[in-house]
Formats: C-alpha cells, sequence, structure tokens
C-alpha cells in the first residue's frame, strides 16, 4: 500500500478499507510515513467525510496502536463517561462516587486539561496529597476494594491519537465530526470500557456551537459504539452558561462535595443524575433510567454518595477531611466580588467568556505543560432568568495574580448580558442519542 | 500571522490577501512552516479552489521566491512559449530555431523530463557537444548574437514552486487547476518572459484527459498573465495520438530537423506554425496569426529555419554536422518493426501506453536523477484514420536492452486499436484561449 493512493482515494470520495486505514494508522505510529502525508489525508477528511464503517475502523485502529486496558479481574460491566468538554463541568468528580455507590465500577483515566480551566486529574490535584497516577496493579486492587479508581491517562493509551491530535491541532483539521469522534471513543475503548456514556454538550461555552452538529457527533459515536459492540448512549445538554456555579479547579471540588452532599446548583445535578441514570442502565444496575435516577438521588440523601468519595480520596492517599472543611483546598489570596453596573434580567451568558477569564485568572492553560493556578478561577453569583439589581453580584473571582483582577471582572461584565425583560429559557437537557437515533 | 490561520480560512472558502499567500510562500521557503501545514493547505485548495487573484499572488509569490532573470539588456519583446506535456513532443526544438529566425529573441529555460521521454535538455544533450547550461552571461551573449539561447533551469529559478511540486507530488494535491497553473506561468515568469504562449494539450496522452479541464487550466493562465501583465495566450491541442511519429530523444532530435527542413508529420508541422504564429504577434513580428503563419512556413521554406538550427547548435558547442548527418546521433544497437495482426483502420490510439513502452525502452525515467537511454525509442508508422493491412508496420522500436523488445512490442499492439470501420477525425488544434476567453 501507498499513503499518496489512500489520500487520492479519500480525496476523491470513494470509501476505505479497514486494511487501509489500519495500515495507515500503524505506520503512521510507527514513523513510517511523514505527518504531511497524515496531513494532506486529514484535510480531505475534512471535506469528504467518513463513512460509519471507516470511522469505526479508524476508531479502532487508534485504539488497538497501543495498550488496551485489561479490567477482566473486575466483575460487572465497566461503564465509562465522557464529556466533550464545557465550562463549570465538575461531573466527573461527582459521578465516579455516585455511580460507583451505585454498583457499577468506576475505572477511570482522565486527562490534564488544555483551555478554560484544568482536567478532571488537575482538579483532584487540589485535594492534598491525592495520587492521580496509579500503577496498573494499584488500579485493578482499589478496584476491587472500592469499585473505582481513577489514574492519569498513560502514553500509552491510543499513542495514535495523541499523535494525529496534535497533527490535526496544526493544520487545521479539528472540526471534523468523524476525527472529533473517533478520538474520543478510540480512548475510551483503550481504556477498558464495556459501555459508554457521553455528554455531548452544545452552546457557546461548548466545542459545538449547534444542535444540528452536536446530535451529528452523538450520532457518529453511537454508531461506533454498535460498530465495535461497545454500547453507548450520548446526552445532549446545555452549555449556555457555566453548568455548575464554580469555574477553577479548587473552586469545583467545592462544589462537587457540595452536590455529594445534597446542596448545590441544581443544573449540575440534573445533568449528574442523568448521565448517572444511563450509566446504573447500561451497567445493569437500573431496569429505567427513572429508576435510576431515584437510586442515585437515594444514594445522595443518605449519605453513601459523599461516603464514597471520602473512601476514593483516601484510597488514593488523599485527605478527605476537605470534605468537612475545605479550607484545607488551595486558598487564593485576592478574592472580590464583580458587580452588576445595571438592572434587569439575566438573557445571555457567554460561558466561553467566563471560561477565558478563568483561564486569565490562573485556573486553565494557555499551552502545554504550562503550571496552574489550583486556587484560581470564578463563583458564579447568578444565572440565566434571574432578576438582577444594580450593585448585586455577578461573581466572586478568585486568584493570586492581583493584577489579572480588573481585567477578569471586565471580562464577567461583558459575558452576563442583562435586559428589561426575561428571555426564554432553553431546556438543559436537549434529547438523547441511542441506538433508536435522537429524542426528547 | 500564523499559518493555522490561513488554513483554516482558505479550509472554509475564505480569500486569501495576498499578504498571506506572500508571507507563507516566503516562510515556507525558508523552511520557518513545515511540510504538513502546506500540505493541509494545499489539500484545502484542492477542495476550495483559488479565486483569479489569490491564483496571481501564489505565482507571482512563487515566481519571486528566487531569481528573475534579468533580459532587459536583450532588445524586442521576450516571448516564452510552454506545453503541459504530451507524447512525441518535439515543438520546442522545433519552434526555438524557427521563431528565432522570424526575428523574435528565443531566450528559453528548460527541465529534464521525469515520464514518457526526457525533456528538451535531454533531447538537446543526444547532439554531441552540446552544452546545456550556461552561465548567465554566455545566455546573454549568445541572446544578443544569435537570437536564441537555451539552458537548464537552475535550482534559483522558483524554488518554492520545486518544493512545493515535490510536496504535491506525494500527498494527492497535484491535480488542482490553480495550483498546475501558478506553477507553470512562475517558472515562465521568473526565466524572464515578457509574453507567453501555451500549448495546453488535451487527450489521453496528455495531463488534461477532458477539452473541459482543459479549456478551465488555460483560461485559468490566461487569467494570471493578465493580473500580472504578462500577455497570454493558449492553444487547446489534442493529443489522443503521438503528435510526432517520433517518441525518444534522439529520434526527436532526428523528426526536429525533419520539420525545419519542410518534410515529416503534418501535424506536429501544424501545432508549431499555429503556436508560432501566436508567439510572432506577441513579439509583434506579425500582425495577424495568419500573416505569422506565413511567414514560418516561408523560414522553413527558404532553408532560413534550418540555418537557424544549425547556428543555434554551433552557439552552444554542438556538432551541427548532425543535421545531415544523423548517423552522428546516438544510435540503438537493437531496432526491430512492430507489425499488425489485424486489418483495418486505426480507430484510437493510447498515446500514453506508447509513451510508457518508450519509457520502458530506456528513453524516458521512472524516478528523478534516472540515466537515460538517448538512442532509445519508438518510431510510429501509422497514424489515427489510417487503413492497416495485416502485417504492416505499426511503429518501429529503438534501445540498447533487447530483453525489453518484446514487452515493448506487446504494449504497441495494445495501443493502436484496429476496427473495421473508421473513427470520426478529432480535430488538432481544438481552439484558442486569450483575453476573450475560449474560441476556435
Amino acid at each position: 500500500m501507498r499513503a499518496a493512493d489512500i489520500i487520492t482515494k479519500k480525496r476523491d470520495g470513494a470509501e476505505l478499507s479497514d486494511n487501509e486505514i489500519e495500515w495507515l494508522i500503524k505506520s503512521y505510529t510507527s514513523n513510517e510515513i511523514p505527518d504531511y502525508q497524515m496531513a494532506a489525508w486529514l484535510m480531505a477528511i475534512f471535506f469528504q467525510g467518513m463513512t460509519d464503517q471507516e470511522t469505526a475502523a479508524l476508531t479502532m485502529a487508534m485504539a488497538t496502536s497501543g495498550d488496551i486496558v485489561d479490567l477482566s479481574q473486575i466483575p460487572g460491566i465497566k461503564v465509562d463517561k465522557h464529556s466533550t468538554g464545557g465550562v463549570g463541568d465538575s461531573t466527573t468528580l461527582i459521578l465516579a462516587p455516585l455511580v460507583a455507590a451505585a454498583g457499577v465500577p468506576v475505572a477511570k483515566m482522565s486527562g490534564r486539561g488544555l483551555g478554560f480551566t484544568g482536567g478532571t486529574i488537575d482538579k483532584l490535584e487540589a485535594i492534598p496529597g491525592f495520587k492521580t497516577t496509579l500503577s496498573h496493579r494499584e488500579f485493578i486492587a482499589n478496584l476491587l476494594t472500592y469499585n473505582i479508581a481513577l489514574t492519569g491517562q498513560s502514553a500509552a493509551i491510543a499513542p495514535a491519537d495523541g499523535k494525529l491530535y496534535a497533527l490535526r491541532d496544526v493544520t487545521a483539521t479539528v472540526e471534523s465530526i468523524p476525527l472529533i469522534a473517533s478520538s474520543i471513543m478510540s480512548k475510551k475503548i483503550a481504556s477498558g470500557a464495556d459501555k459508554i456514556v457521553l455528554d455531548v454538550k452544545v452552546g457557546n461555552g461548548a466545542f459545538m456551537k449547534n444542535k444540528t452538529e452536536a446530535i451529528r457527533l452523538a450520532e457518529t459515536m453511537v454508531g461506533i459504539g454498535q460498530f465495535v459492540d461497545r454500547e453507548t448512549i450520548a446526552i445532549v445538554t446545555n452549555m449556555e452558561q457555566p453548568l455548575g456555579m464554580a469555574v477553577g479547579n479548587s473552586l469545583e471540588i467545592k462544589e462537587a462535595i457540595k452536590l455529594l452532599s445534597g446542596q448545590g446548583e441544581l443544573a449540575l445535578r440534573e445533568v449528574c443524575l442523568t448521565l448517572g441514570s444511563h450509566m446504573l442502565v447500561l451497567g445493569k444496575k437500573a431496569l429505567t433510567p427513572e429508576d435510576g435516577y431515584r437510586q442515585l438521588a437515594a444514594l445522595i440523601d443518605n449519605g453513601q454518595a459523599l461516603a464514597k468519595f471520602k473512601e476514593f480520596i483516601t484510597a488514593q492517599s488523599g485527605d478527605s477531611t476537605i470534605v468537612h472543611d475545605n479550607t484545607k483546598l488551595p486558598q487564593a489570596r485576592f478574592i472580590q466580588e464583580v458587580s452588576s453596573l445595571e438592572q434587569g434580567y439575566v438573557t445571555a451568558m457567554s460561558a466561553a467568556q467566563i471560561g477565558y477569564a478563568a483561564m486569565r485568572l490562573g485556573a486553565g492553560r494557555e499551552f502545554k505543560g504550562q503550571a496552574i493556578d489550583l486556587s484560581a478561577g470564578i463563583l458564579m453569583q447568578c444565572r440565566l432568568g434571574q432578576a438582577i439589581r444594580r450593585g448585586q453580584p455577578l461573581a466572586t473571582i478568585y486568584t493570586n495574580d492581583e493584577s489579572r483582577l480588573e481585567e477578569a471582572g471586565l471580562m464577567i461584565r461583558q459575558a452576563v448580558r442583562i435586559n428589561t425583560q426575561p428571555a426564554a429559557a432553553i431546556p438543559l437537557v436537549m434529547g438523547i442519542v441511542d441506538k433508536h437515533g435522537f429524542h426528547n
């Protein structure tokens, strides 16, 4: 086979065979095919798309390009969860102990963040002593004992995806549904998931800006799941404002504790319980999503969810007393309220700009390897639709870099639009994509 | 500026500015932009095309990426000619002395061939002693004295085009009209041409397989010429059979001598006189193409064209006695006739396959830097429409590699289709593209 022929075939709109895709990915991973040929191939995919068969073949070629985590020792159905990324999204922190408490094994590999805030690994590092890198043996041992373990994604997981993603990033080929879908699914499959629940976010704070595109992405990933025999369900959720009130690593840990204690922002709780209910159904611990939802709500109410979170922290050498005393989490030196200059109703919110402001305060990375200020971030004090008086706080900002306070305040005031009349509300959970397609 | 932004802009169908294109080509030539970003950009152009303004900017950016030959010392309008390449195409060998004899200065930079036969430089090397590399000083001196000079294209001419072409070749981005057009035009402009006559070939033996595409390519190049103030005319000619009878370096020199002596294949003569007549009009040595045509025919008839060819050979240290004694050209050891197994009319000919057979006999290169057998090739003995008896020769093959004889014979018999009824003839000169568009 010749890479140039495969590029030509894709360029001209023909379907590539499984063998061709496998050979291409294998040869690229072993540096036998140069970046420039892959770049041309990726751009051809941007324009010509991929069939379901091709997307599935690409997913499996990337998944098998490195190690596949062997979870066969763990009894039960391993259900993984993935979110396409948004602002103020601490769902993994909440779902992992919640679902584990319900009896579904949670074997999670997470990444560091690039963008608005840190990834789940960064957030957990806000907990003193928390160990985010487990050996395979520790990972399996914790799963057997506690039904939950979380570790940083090793470079041996889907290395082809890592290499391709870095190339896509600099060749304007990120925004392709089959490439996004296969990238996400390859990592989940390599991480050992039997079944997958996806949170596909749509809105100004998400990667997908409109509902049609979000549904297409969701359908593509659910389709891959069917092709490769990993049942997959996707929830399409609204990201027109930060999901929770907290945007920032330490702040999101606090918010997760609140949620697991039965308090906190309702939107975040709703998304967590919806995602979790489907994880329980896939994991055969609930008969229906409604049943799952009730079980999870009960686990929050009876304290078992929070107890599982403490157990999880302790199991990974963290200080679980933070759950009751969150002054032990990293604290920012500068805390300032941003008050409204206007009066009216919050009619729109740029989640992206709020995320960007959090990053500028130190909560996220502008480039790979950059240090994060775990205490920095934004705690929102208003929601879409809410009435606001002049002088009422819109948000509280946290940072150790005093020079960033003014800029962040300005950005938040710009990000929150206040009008005299309230706007129509957009539903939070916009629908579900499963093997029957999209439905509400 | 960032390369990724320019790729995105092109990918999304927006028009790039002259500055963006200039910066991209400059940075690529100086190795500041990696191949993989250019590959993605080229593939985006394959799908999105380029506006006339963009194509002109790309042409000038490539033309000015190296030296621009300064021909200001040479009086008169310098008219260059370029052919998009075909089989049995010795027009440059014929046109150069012919047009020079008519008073238009011929300052030509030619290349070596990759494909069926050698380039003009390879062909001229069949003449004993002929020097194909002139210094700039020799080039100018010969032009001033003889009105004709020809030299190999130096690496300093449009280096960006050379680098981009090598990349296109391995990334399936050759077949893009704006990229083909700008590549050709950039070299002509860097070679110092004031005006340009193009021979765009269409048919199975040419790069452009259909007339519509050929006209589009011609229009694009004529459009570039208008944009950058180098008047350009394109002749669209048919390449459904080898243009001349000879396919091979030494064989084509012999055919050129025959043509310049007033004999030889009529199709080749017709294309040469048509191209030449427009060169005379552009060079202001003829008022109309008809006038130019008559002048050139007269120069052949009165022996001045052949005399100029001899003068040209001598001026570049070659042995001009080959004109009267072509046994001094490289001779093949094995010469064999390929006879027809059938009886009827020649209804189709695969010029591409005949070219490929010539390459296999040693006349062309399969890869860069390969040695060429200057004596090898094919002399056709039949034309489209001709009646053929069983046993009558279709072609004569020449080679020094006896082992290739059988294969070549087989390929020629496959390439010439003989039917009981003659087919309708296709016109040789299909039309002209000038600033008024395409017309017959």
